[in-house]
């Protein structure tokens, strides 16, 4: 428990009503969305409402050596919120304001707290759109999908966070508060320091304000959905779209296990025979080509022996979306511990990953299954176990290893969208090597001397910590 | 002059072949494309074939404390190759080789001194194009592209060289090598240190790979020219055609003065009574898309008094690219110095910034011409001078200041393609305040803590030394 004058203190910067303690409130800031991690009690949660608060928040807790987990919604999948040293939580949640909408320049101005699907809802009046797509949308904040890199359903023709964030304003370590970047297309003054800040997880800096870039909303999309009886017809489909040049805004997969479970919530109407679907939507602003490219992965679709549904209506869309959202609740709702992976590989390679994850589920006897992105290698394989069965734990620990070092193997990458946090720092070294950790370190050390912003995240404690291969 | 013992020891590392010294030599590597700065003559040229080969020399030069200034064909516009500090020119040319086309994932592996236009000629057979096209595309290498975050004519639909960049291997300063990112389209694992090296401009370590992003090449295309008595309408067309959501692939301006001098130059026929000149070009993989967005741009350009000229052949628009193209060469035939600049703004302040151009052209009675690219606010406002009139020398430096300063008050950027160099380090702090001149100084000092790596150029050698606004 933090001293009584820093309580003090910190309610003297952000008011009485945005420091909240007490056990109930400390436990509801212990976790986030990530299973099997280590969850840890904070000492406070301070709400700041501006940038002056935050940084003299920061300076407070620079004094005092406490460390500050900044978080948004807490809706990320590595542990990347959770206050393992204890210290102050601080949530961004109460800067939401949309600072401006700048519809000639195509961009946005945000406060960090602000939702996802609010900016969207904002700036639909003007016909644009924020093209990053995490499944938590209507939850995620700008903050924290931006701090975590978020990628989504999109990822495949619109790409990720990191391609929509044009400049920000950042609190340091120091206190300092610097800003970075702005509304023009081109901007080569100083180094890139948005893309380090954009996935950094919280550990370099606090991010404040976020300048991102907009899009013309397309107006006409065709959704479909393409069962398979067998696996490596679903990846090859993936692969001969990608190779026609058909670049569908979403391409989506869901294995056999994945639709029974999402049949048996959602009631649906999925065919809960097929090995595998994939969920398909094109879109443009032209009706012509839309109608092309949708006839193009139609008879893609056909060749390699799927069967088509084709939504013919916004509802009959909207339901084909909300059986892929309920993928993740689906399969949580099956058992107590719900460990959600995003190994991802280069999109070539999907089919040969998609086998492999369905031999490590047979291997370690799990219930394993596997849906995603398919479109941009990007795969969730989903394991469901039992927390207090330890030697199911177990098996289910091992499994991830495999899941890792199988996409290391094919080319990928340890996580696509998800974030290292606590989950896979372990492994990080596997993947960029001794020189890269310390290059990790050398970043880290620089910026946050003390370690003070989000410690015990992303960058191991100690250099050489990673599994051997 | 380096001792012998380190010219053996070099050679002992790459080869006698590839040590140049000797006075013509060292002349030729003392500058590069860029106008008023300070040329150097460096005490060596070395030329590694192999990653292993820079990190020898990396390793030899941090033993002996020498300087060393990575270079690709020195068609930079910054100052960023000149050896200030003299020491060793580490010239990439010779590591020349395309590892890799991955045509299934749409991606290239090259090697730093692999020129770009031999990259696109090597993908073109795939239906393939690496969309970043710097005015240097036939002579400019990746690595100095990559190194400087290269812009170009295609920047408005299709981004800089950051959006293709995907992953890398750098040397560092500590002589380790690092590879970072891959060839998934999703990656947050670590830090995103692609992005942060490109545009480093060599200051962090030596681009030694480079895993870059391929598009299918646009089937189908229209240029036109629009030719305008007052700069205004060419300005308001600009908005209008970005207002439309129509993304051109480019979209030129030339001023009256540019104009003419490029009709002096070329004789192709260009209208030299025009104020102003918009070259535009829309492109895209459906003839129908492609011919309705040249409909609502020839709309908009009438609605704003243009007159327009349509290149309906290949031959047609080779001829007005081979014009746009000639801006500069022909601007700078006029006199012995021409300082280009590439101050940037906001897409919707173009017409403010072009009239201010010219104010500022006539204030310092200076011969200035303006051209670029319009569509991403991204403009080269040209003087042409007498380096041997101090006078007139004097007054240049006064309008650049005042360039950069407007830039700065219309929510733009020092530089939008060319980076800061030695040329524009002195104004940085006004971009980036005291706090971000302090983070810049961090980064540098702990990737490179004796600043052995092409020292004096991006970052100002002392804190602070910014010009106040």
């Amino acid at each position: 428990m933090l001293d009584e004058i820093i309580i003090n203190q910190l309610q003297a910067i952000v008011g009485k009503d945005n420091v909240l303690i007490g056990s109930v409130n400390l436990t509801t800031y212990s976790y986030d969305a990530t299973a099997d991690v280590p969850h840890a009690m904070p000492e406070v949660i301070v709400m700041p409402t501006s940038t002056a608060q935050v940084r003299k928040v920061v300076q407070l807790a620079a004094w005092k050596s406490i460390a500050i987990y900044p978080r948004g919604a807490g809706t990320n999948l590595s542990g990347g919120t959770i206050p393992l040293d204890h210290g102050i939580v601080l949530s961004l949640q109460k800067m939401d304001q949309i600072v401006e909408i700048d519809a000639e320049n195509l961009t946005a101005t945000v406060q960090p707290g602000v939702v996802i699907q609010d900016l969207n809802n904002a700036i639909a009046p003007f016909g644009l759109m924020y093209p990053p797509d995490p499944g938590t949308v209507t939850t995620a904040t700008m903050g924290g999908s931006v701090a975590e890199n978020s990628g989504g359903l999109r990822g495949l023709k619109y790409g990720v966070t990191k391609h929509y964030v044009m400049g920000m304003e950042v609190v340091l370590a120091n206190g300092n508060s610097v800003r970075f970047g702005g509304k023009t297309v081109k901007n080569v003054t100083a180094y890139d320091f948005s893309s380090l800040f954009v996935g950094s997880e919280g550990t370099l800096g606090i991010i404040v304000e976020i300048t991102c870039k907009l899009l013309p909303e397309p107006k006409f999309h065709k959704a479909m959905l393409a069962a398979f009886n067998v696996m490596e017809d679903a990846g090859k489909t993936v692969s001969d779209i990608i190779k026609a040049q058909v670049i569908p805004a979403t391409l989506e997969i869901m294995d056999n296990m994945t639709i029974r479970t999402v049949e048996d919530f959602a009631h649906v109407g999925l065919p809960t025979d097929a090995a595998a679907l994939l969920l398909i939507e094109v879109d443009g602003m032209a009706e012509l080509v839309v109608a092309q490219e949708a006839d193009a992965v139609i008879r893609i679709v056909e060749e390699n022996h799927g069967s088509l549904h084709i939504a013919n209506s916004d509802e009959e869309r909207d339901n084909l979306w909300s059986a892929r959202r309920a993928a993740l609740p689906a399969l949580a709702s099956l058992n107590n511990t719900v460990v959600l992976e995003d190994a991802t590989v280069p999109r070539s390679r999907v089919t040969d990953m998609l086998l492999a994850l369905a031999e490590i589920g047979r291997k370690y006897r799990l219930v394993l299954g596997t849906f995603g992105h398919a479109g941009d290698g990007n795969l969730h394989p989903t394991i469901l176990a039992d927390k207090y069965n330890a030697d199911e734990m177990s098996r289910v620990h091992q499994a991830v290893e495999e899941i890792f070092a199988t996409a290391l193997k094919l080319g990928g990458t340890l996580s696509g969208e998800h974030g290292i946090g606590i989950a896979k720092m372990r492994f990080l070294g596997n993947e960029i090597g001794d020189s890269g950790l310390e290059l990790m370190q050398t970043i880290k050390n620089a910026l946050d001397p003390t370690h003070m912003l989000n410690p015990g995240k992303l960058i191991p404690r100690e250099e050489k910590t990673h599994v051997s291969r």
